[in-house]
């Protein structure tokens, strides 16, 4: 390639050039970043942004153009430099980086028109990447590729492995992974250092089209990409040779420099730099994408029919939601299943069922599953859906986490909530998940206590923004609401009140249906008893929770299959917090369960009806 | 190996088909389980359990002993089955398998005197395994040996890729990975199915000594145990092709019957298997261990020097974890530090710089990091410290929820947290990870404000069983207690007060400082108010909160750095669910933070001093 007089090497040079020098300024203005980081990665920027890479500098996140995800966010800087140098906006502007009114934030977040995703927590980029792929090459069927850089450091995430695999195991010629491998991380060299064989060998065995280049050479790195487009049936790996800092003279190859301007330094390194440079006026432009992708419709989904069940009927809410996501698929195109080898017990297989072309089986790798649904939503190009057990999205806190920052639209769906799964035991049941999500900035979350309502939120959750979890539980459990009951995300239901209720009581799921139970033994028992069931938890209907508290003398019994942290009874406290006059007694999961009879659990983990009624007595008499 | 007179191969092949029968009987008796899922394992479990490993069944977690870590929990049946027919109990008590008094659980947990370590979430038991072959190897020094079973459908979970090359860096060659690749997952093939040729390159490639057997030749197993057992400088991996309810006519091989006890079939199947068996009264015993374990003693760790810090001088907390961890480090021997390359921020690089051999460097692979430190404390072998950002424990929330079902003891520190951290921005602030520890019911969670108590979290962390969570900061902080203040686990301090308080403020780390500026803030406007420090989160000192809670007129105001879900503010609540005529306005981070200086954050998310004052003054005046 090094003839082919199609492309100007020199300039390619120069820009790689311009993108370090880009970088130590930014990091000087801002006295921190990682410009050396930036450093080993400038000639892999100058070629994909400004050879490889078809985009539209006019429409960052046009769905045609290719995409690029940093992995290592902490090269943000040289994302940022190659975007200003292709005329995004000005080069000067790099100097706010890290500043408290720039979006050019420390790491990449897409407050930044040209950012997909948020990266920084290493070994994510990937999966994201391999779902934007599989919607390329699966469902928008069109020309766009996707690129992806790693880090060498983050390349000991297992996270990266697994999407290695999916991206060979879907044969995602459309995506190109490039590892940075400049030898050096944070605060040692990586356990791999420039064993470049080894890498070659492990991206060969996971069934990737694997190309060792040396990374400083724009030639060789002109050609990997080229080889890369014309591979079919197989993703490529780019492992690129680098050093860190490099062609920052005393710098380069050199520990204790990770995550540092250079300061004082910089300004002479900055000179050598322009020395290297031949052509100092240089201004390339991308090429424009080889074809549009498929205008795709993506919202004001709705279920194909409404629900069809008899009040009183035992229907499982893991159950309701297979049935629900198939019938909004019956009605959107683009709504899509994921599953890690779960999807008999969530019923994805619903969906898959009645359309096996968009489901994704992901097998058991849940921080790919979500990181593949996170890519496939990006550019609002599809409509998904996760599902696993509740308790194994625990799995993939970091990736949810990040999906916050990077305004992530996923639907999550958790099965097999609590105790009440039964004989499988603690491992298998979600004790913590709504912990998690309520702590989840963006989240939305949806615990369903029958089929009806459940399929409403999955119609929801289909036409809500950010992230959306879907608690689903695994017994049987009676349909309380009629079929054309409207539910609202933040809207409580009060599905039992009288005018002479001295007592809340709120649960969901399985414990709704012990409240409701509680609520009839206390009847007998001559006291009356509200009872709600709060649909979501974040938000949570505090206006509602306020005025039925204080309607019923301030008396609250909040009880939940989950532990004490985090969950319904602490998201009813936070509503309360600023009433005076409110007690609110909360039964949770005390201490790590065990298997036996759901029944028994419930009983033996305080949580059933007479355990209920036991607590809205004392209440009474305190 | 064939011709080995010393192995009774038909003994061995006996005990095989007794394992699956009990495995039938146990899942029959429970009408659950997963049968087909102990079937294709029963050769390897019996060669095992009968031939290879050296253990005691009197003292099935003797110090000395082999190690043998079932990551496929699921399988635990033909676990169970193992030890009976060893003689550690009635066989007859399978048949208790899944009830509410057994401890025979559908997943192993550490109730079972034989179970290290719970499994059940999949791709967690290598990375145990790694950290047990570690200690073996490099503390121990002892000649016992580690084996872990890994199922195909978990092989796709990127946790055992980083525990694979762990292993393989550090050269564990007492470490045997057994992967049983039986072909079908839970709800469909596994991606690589009897590809043995694709695992085998992936097992090479990552550095192992990998052997293809037929997992069902109990000979070819014998001879693969035993070249294992030779081998130097590298784990082995044995990769054998199995099949799924092997030796279950009309099942074997086929899908649909994962996780379902055999019914009425089996009557028939363990007919079958009976007529297979050649010596039905057969009794095998284990070898016994080859040498003693070393007596290690980790019970009354102490600093080796109290906290010497001026007070009002500024020292970060992450700093004095550090300086901390080496002063324990200096009494007890068995105090090790592991990092995932940032120990340069959390500072574990003091104890690693004192004593390098105790440190163990995890590279960029927080679920290993985890994992491996679970396996170094299993049979009180070591105290693990483990450390990074306290947002990347976020990655290993599922290790940590299972280390509450296994019982570990380790101590976690997460520095970092919060918008205080500044212009690295949202990726690398901890913002969830207090729900994400206090939804953990056997965790304990120090949140130490100033180096002294840091130091002294440190300390009894060390002595206190459960999982411990450090929580650490970035920024400086003033000293605020005397070098002998005397702290404990679930003891709050208040850190000013007078007697005409009419407000309390609750803070922890940077908050607390800015709970104390507000409060002398107040002051200057005539009112008083009384600071608490809680220094542990869980538990909360939940009487000291009440009493100055209702002391100072019901008014509490807690700020923390970190979402409103599951931290401080609700554990407050908590503490004062049913405490009628108490308030609590809570301040804590709302919505994604930004890139910024630590100080205009916490100004522009409400977490400083004048937002506290505020917040106050508006209680006093509701």
């Amino acid at each position: 390639m090094k003839g082919d007089k199609n492309v100007d090497i020199q300039a390619l040079k120069d820009m790689a050039n311009k993108l370090r020098i880009d970088s130590i300024v930014a990091t000087n203005a801002s006295k921190s970043g990682h410009p050396t980081s930036c450093a080993s990665m400038a000639e892999i920027m100058s070629v994909l942004f400004f050879h490889t890479m078809r985009y539209k500098v006019s429409a960052p996140r046009d769905p045609s153009a290719d995409r690029f995800i940093l992995s290592k966010g902490h090269a943000a800087p040289i994302l940022y430099a190659a975007w200003a140098e292709a005329g995004l906006f000005p080069v000067d502007e790099l100097k706010n980086l890290r500043k408290l009114d720039s979006d050019l934030e420390g790491h990449p977040t897409p407050r930044l028109s040209f950012v997909d995703v948020g990266t920084g927590s290493l070994g994510q980029g990937l999966a994201v990447a391999a779902g934007m792929a599989y919607v390329g090459k699966y469902f928008d069927q069109a020309p766009y590729r996707v690129y992806c850089l790693v880090g060498d450091g983050e390349a000991a995430e297992g996270s990266i492995w697994e999407s290695l695999h999916f991206a060979s195991h879907y044969k995602l010629d459309n995506l190109v992974v490039i590892f940075d491998i400049n030898r050096l991380g944070q605060s040692e060299p990586t356990s791999l250092q420039h064993q470049m064989d080894v890498y070659d060998a492990r991206l060969k065995a996971f069934g990737l089209n694997s190309i060792v280049v040396d990374g400083h050479d724009v030639s060789e790195l002109v050609k990997a990409f080229d080889e890369a487009a014309s591979v079919t049936g197989r993703p490529t790996a780019i492992l690129a040779k680098t050093y860190k800092g490099r062609g920052f003279p005393g710098i380069e190859d050199a520990e204790n420099w990770h995550g540092k301007a250079l300061g004082a330094e910089g300004e002479k390194i900055i000179k050598h730099l322009q020395s290297q440079i031949k052509n100092t006026s240089l201004s390339l432009k991308p090429r424009a994408p080889l074809a549009e992708a498929p205008a795709v419709h993506i919202a004001d989904i709705s279920l194909s029919s409404p629900p069809s069940y008899k009040k009183g009927e035992l229907v499982a809410t893991r159950l309701a939601y297979g049935t629900a996501l198939k019938k909004i698929a019956d009605t959107n195109m683009r709504v899509i299943a994921l599953d890690g080898d779960t999807k008999n017990s969530t019923f994805s297989d619903k969906l898959r069922n009645a359309y096996p072309e968009r489901y994704v089986e992901c097998f058991i790798a849940e921080q790919n599953l979500v990181g593949v649904a996170t890519g496939a939503a990006c550019r609002d190009r599809t409509v998904a859906f996760v599902s696993t057990f509740a308790a194994f999205f625990t799995r993939t806190f970091d990736q949810i986490r990040m999906g916050a920052i990077s305004q992530s639209n996923i639907n999550l769906a958790g099965s097999h909530c609590g105790v009440s799964i039964g004989e499988d035991g603690p491992s298998q049941m979600g004790l913590e998940d709504l912990a998690m999500f309520r702590a989840v900035p963006t989240a939305t979350v949806f615990y369903p206590s029958d089929a009806v309502s459940t399929e409403r939120a999955v119609e929801l959750a289909a036409n809500t923004r950010g992230i959306c979890y879907i608690r689903t539980s695994r017994p049987n459990t009676a349909i309380i609401y009629n079929n054309d009951e409207v539910f609202k995300v933040g809207q409580a239901k009060i599905v039992r009140q009288s005018g002479k209720d001295r007592v809340l009581l709120v649960g969901a799921g399985v414990t709704l249906h012990e409240a409701l139970a509680a609520a009839a033994a206390l009847q007998k028992e001559g006291i009356e008893a509200r009872v709600m069931d709060p649909f979501t938890v974040k938000p949570l209907d505090e206006a509602a929770v306020q005025k039925h508290a204080k309607a019923v003398g301030g008396r609250v019994v909040v009880v939940e299959d989950h532990y004490q942290a985090g969950g319904l009874g602490e998201a009813v406290m936070s509503a309360l917090a600023m009433e005076r006059d409110v007690v609110v007694k909360h039964i949770f999961v005390r201490g790590v369960p065990r298997s036996g009879p759901p029944t028994a659990l419930l009983d033996m983990f305080g949580l059933s009806a007479p355990h209920i009624t036991a607590a809205a007595k004392a209440l009474l008499n305190a």
